[in-house]
């Protein structure tokens, strides 16, 4: 019974070299949340759908994958609601589980279910595959991991300053070059109260960000044709115009939305971020932005994305603070600020970038070539004192032929291989051979060690 | 709509606390099958039904998480067989993909859909979780992870001595006391073939398991009333009497099995095995035991099981020879031998026996309290400093009563305390206080930054 084996549309297999690549970046983004104090935890892949359901919109809901119940599921399920053939309301019936479609609602129950166990504020990364069933295409895949870390039970705003610091020492050592995008949903909220158009938020964004493509009249023009005033399209004016640092912007911003007092907050709270950031040594550029409006039905606050400013691709990392993230599960009133890092988009990046470093020992360093029995035996407790001293090593495990040997450790990325025939055990010698260089030389075993530590 | 937030059974969240452990279980483990030459895969969640089914009985087919179709599933299955209301049959129509339940079928499909890519014999590990929908009971989860170390491609025993020395090694590692029992299928095969009771094997490894408990007459008896004839019964006495070293116990086996060439290839690559593991310094027992009979339809040579010394539990480690993995995906004639870690029931047995090192520090090293802005404003450079050495280190994020702040640092299980106040700040000076001894001390930011990394 030969299959034809093969993956769901939209899932991956990743190899040995896609591993240490994958390790690579995850192990560089733990190092630095540990560095500021961030904790892990693990949720269960499955969530009972009840926590999952109506938390991310009508869509969401169908992106859900849901698991069947175990057993006779059908046994449960009347006849005439069966015959109805209604997949939706079916699917109440035969199934209570769903995968995690993000790390964030089940962070939220988390957060709830255990918050006697829990200290505030609650430092914590999480770093898991989700699961969408979105329609597969390049880069967008059913199964992909998110690396979320949030601060959460504290509004401080030294935790926004702490994640960009992050954000930056992430991109350092990873060597990519990004530019942070900072907003702040209480500007958006102050632009939009103060040119009487409260739910025109999404609207005035999308025409701001519009500007550098279609040039000023088009997006006044687009505005109108939404319906916004008159009126408010020319209180508008400045803030389409806006120019200059960071500063000036939001001295500009200021003339416009003063008289608001959510506008003033927003305003406050992004000076602060700014006056503490000049403190430091950061390598990022960090630039107010107000088109950024990802989110919006959620972040109360500060709004972050990243983008790589050598490779064209979408953002990179994101995130902001919300206010009410686990009032849905009965706890409200808990502030917290939060991003996410894109590890396939970050992997994508440095892939095209050639970033990743090629000196990384994370596969083996040494591979002993077998002739035999005799010389096996002669080179078993060498590897043994290597591998006591740290170095992967291993020895090819039967006699094949030499050409064979030597394109496994080619192929492996191996750096070295040591041979030892009839004259290398005579003389208690071992041939090292560097696989880049092609150059050989013989050592003792005392040597060999040396050479392989150092 | 306040729910009250829970996971489903079977399945588990990991706080920081046992975060922090169970990584340093998987670290250990990992660093081990590196330092063996083993690279890591992982494979996705969702495998397609038609992988997973039929490989583990009739009984774990049911056992199988699968997952509701996408969109209007119920479109395509046509009312008469809706009116059946035949769960299984249509489980089939409404199902196409399910959750992973070992690592062992996923490598296998890996290994036979990526051939062309992989150079043999292929060295993997693979540390990801299963899901299995058993009842839910103390120690048995519906998600846990599987540790699987296997070499795919080479019938070397040298591969199954290598695998003896790495549950050594791990287990030398994590302090855990254990004892490796080796069985071999071959010899089994070849006592069933000698008494003339081939399909027997499992009746004969059961009695002899039972000896020490119920005695030679009853297992006799127990024999005779399965319907092993007496002739049989005669013959196996010896098998059923062994006694001695590992030597001496093959020796007795080989009197009794030698007239099968099965039985004689067993014995010899057992002999061939306990003569490598001679050359070698291992610290753990191996012993020869014919009860091992896991793994019986699928087992080929070598049978492995690791108990832990210290604690009442089942086998905590387990594996084998298997010269068929990969025929079922159409790619015949692969020898590979593996073991699988596992890391629920190790941790078990390491909290039982409180082994988890004390001093593992991936926690935060320290925190400075925040007593307002100007204190921050000092503080906040000697952060960046201590992140900058690789310190663990952080600043509670806002003016919070003294109690508050000392009491996070406490469940936190943060090292250090450092505090500057008016005084300190005067004197350029850092207040450390060591929260374990409760002791403080004064230093300038070198001194400090000193303490904190040597």
């Amino acid at each position: 019974m030969a299959q034809k084996p093969s993956i769901p549309k939209g899932t991956r297999d990743f190899s040995p070299e896609e591993m240490v690549k994958r390790n690579y970046i995850f192990d560089t983004i733990k190092q630095v949340f540990r560095l500021y104090g961030f904790q892990s935890i693990e949720t269960p892949a499955m969530e009972n759908l009840s926590t999952l359901m109506g938390k991310y919109g009508e869509e969401g809901d169908k992106l859900l994958f849901k698991i069947l119940n175990s057993g006779d599921f059908l046994s449960k399920v009347n006849d005439s609601e069966l015959a109805g053939k209604d997949s939706i309301k079916l699917t109440n019936q035969i199934s209570e589980k769903g995968l995690r479609y993000d790390l964030t609602v089940p962070f939220a129950r988390y957060v709830v279910q255990h918050r006697n166990e829990i200290t505030f504020p609650f430092k914590r990364f999480q770093i898991q595959p989700v699961w969408r069933a979105d329609r597969p295409q390049k880069g967008r895949y059913r199964e992909f991991f998110q690396c979320d870390v949030d601060v959460i039970g504290s509004d401080s705003l030294l935790n926004e300053v702490e994640l960009i610091q992050i954000v930056d020492e992430v991109f350092r050592r990873l060597n990519i070059n990004v530019v942070l995008k900072l907003n702040n949903r209480k500007i958006l909220s102050g632009i939009a109260e103060t040119i009487g158009e409260i739910d025109r938020i999404v609207d005035i964004t999308v025409a701001i960000d519009k500007l550098d493509k279609i040039g000023l009249e088009k997006v006044n023009a687009e505005l109108g044709e939404k319906g916004v005033s008159t009126d408010a399209i020319a209180k508008l004016q400045p803030i389409l115009k806006l120019s200059g640092t960071n500063e000036e912007k939001l001295d500009q911003i200021e003339q416009v939305i003063g008289g608001s007092e959510t506008g003033r907050k927003g305003i406050d709270e992004v000076r602060t971020i700014f006056n503490y950031l000049k403190q430091l040594d950061l390598g990022t550029e960090v630039e107010l932005d107000l088109t950024l409006a990802r989110g919006l039905n959620y972040y109360t606050g500060a709004i972050f994305e990243v983008k790589a400013k050598d490779v064209e691709i979408g953002s990179i990392t994101g995130g902001g603070r919300y206010d009410d993230l686990t009032g849905i599960f009965g706890l409200p009133d808990v502030s917290g600020v939060g991003i996410s890092f894109g590890a396939d988009r970050i992997y994508d990046v440095m892939t095209q970038l050639d970033l990743f470093p090629k000196d990384k020992v994370t596969t083996t360093r040494l591979m002993f070539v077998n002739f035999g029995p005799e010389e096996e035996k002669y080179c078993l407790p060498m590897l043994a004192k290597l591998r006591a001293a740290g170095v992967n090593a291993e020895i090819f495990p039967e006699a094949a032929k030499m050409k064979k040997q030597m394109n496994y450790a080619n192929k492996k990325g191996i750096a070295f291989v040591a041979m030892a025939g009839e004259n290398e055990i005579a003389d208690g010698l071992f041939t090292l051979k560097n696989m880049e260089t092609g150059g050989q030389q013989q050592f003792d075993s005392r040597q060999l060690l040396e050479t392989l530590t150092k």
